[in-house]
């Protein structure tokens, strides 16, 4: 039986590389889709087509250039500081990139539409912070029903790690066999990551949940 | 008392442009946001950018090429043709780019967040056809509610036009004292307009109906 067609919007963090092999596990035809918006942690684009690259997944990336264009955050104006800490900060709300989600999300659709895939997964799961509001369950709920009228040929929105939390997903990858030393988390983009910035930190605890050692290398000073 | 910003979607078609002058008359202060998609009819931004120079109104132009990248549509490829007639026709849906309104609206939204504005005006109306899923009531409806969550500063999508017909719109545009010399609706974007397309088609139509004459030029052979 032919596999079905699914896209996957792939960010190259943790999440989304572990929901990658989870939906090759499950038996699907993945393309995934990634996103250039000038980020400042634009390494984390590599580190996706490397893992494409390695598990022979087609990968295209989409040019996002103009959401700089519109609303400037710390992610991607080099000349703004990321602020360290953990994301309940108030000075965390300058990593907010207004609506990025409904953004992607839209057009992974148009392309979803485009090559005739009926599914579309992405990684948005419980860590993802009371601090951006389009990480919400309810802001996933309501992006899914819109979804699946924008066209004549329904797609179907999933986020099947909406319950789980970045500890949770690291188990599950493990099991799974993903290389995380091909995923990027670290806000700063450097090649060794910082390991003091929000996403860093979060990163190091879900690690410590799942028992398990992070495979990158941290530029501890 | 100072005036309200808001943010409206101005394709450079007749509806957005009515829209304009309807929103001017109200009160606000509006600013206009137009897209490039590499349409065919890229003539229309050049309207937008008249009659938004002609009301003194601030314009912003967003690109977004990546749609052609995405899902090619006769609209956005040279080398495809336009076809002409009724936009019931099944050749009709050639004319359909997946999901541009959900990208074109989520791409405001993340504007009007950016400049602190919390209302989004787009020209939707009931002529907007059943060829078009994205142009129904439904869609406007749930777009709406995540439009309305998908930030902390909630931000309201309005179509006030929803249930007006072109020709309704022209009407009260007339009375607005609209320019309509400065809109462009043919979808083969030349000089003149073809007068045979399904665009152009609907447009002298809804003229008929306002009983009024379209200023702009015909290209009849």
């Amino acid at each position: 039986m032919e596999k079905e067609k699914v896209v996957l919007i792939l960010s190259g963090g943790l999440d989304s590389t572990t929901l990658l092999y989870d939906l090759i596990d499950r038996g699907y035809d993945v393309r995934a889709v990634s996103f250039n918006y000038s980020q400042r942690h634009v390494r984390e684009l590599k580190m996706a087509r490397k893992t494409c690259k390695s598990l022979k997944i087609p990968h295209t990336v989409l040019s996002l250039k103009v959401l700089n264009q519109i609303a400037p955050s710390c992610l991607t104006r080099k000349d703004w500081d990321v602020p360290e800490g953990h994301y309940e900060d108030e000075s965390m709300k300058q990593t907010v990139v207004p609506n990025r989600n409904m953004v992607m999300l839209s057009l992974a659709t148009s392309y979803a539409i485009g090559i005739g895939a009926k599914r579309l997964f992405y990684g948005a799961h419980s860590g993802d912070h009371a601090l951006y509001p389009d990480c919400r369950k309810d802001f996933i709920d309501k992006m899914k029903e819109v979804i699946k009228i924008c066209d004549w040929s329904p797609v179907e929105l999933e986020a099947p790690y909406w319950n789980m939390d970045k500890g949770d997903i690291i188990m599950r990858g493990l099991k799974l066999g993903v290389n995380y030393k091909n995923t990027l988390t670290c806000y700063k983009g450097g090649k060794k990551s910082c390991g003091k910035c929000g996403s860093c930190t979060e990163r190091l605890e879900a690690f410590k949940k799942a028992n398990s050692d992070d495979p990158i290398e941290y530029n501890y000073e």
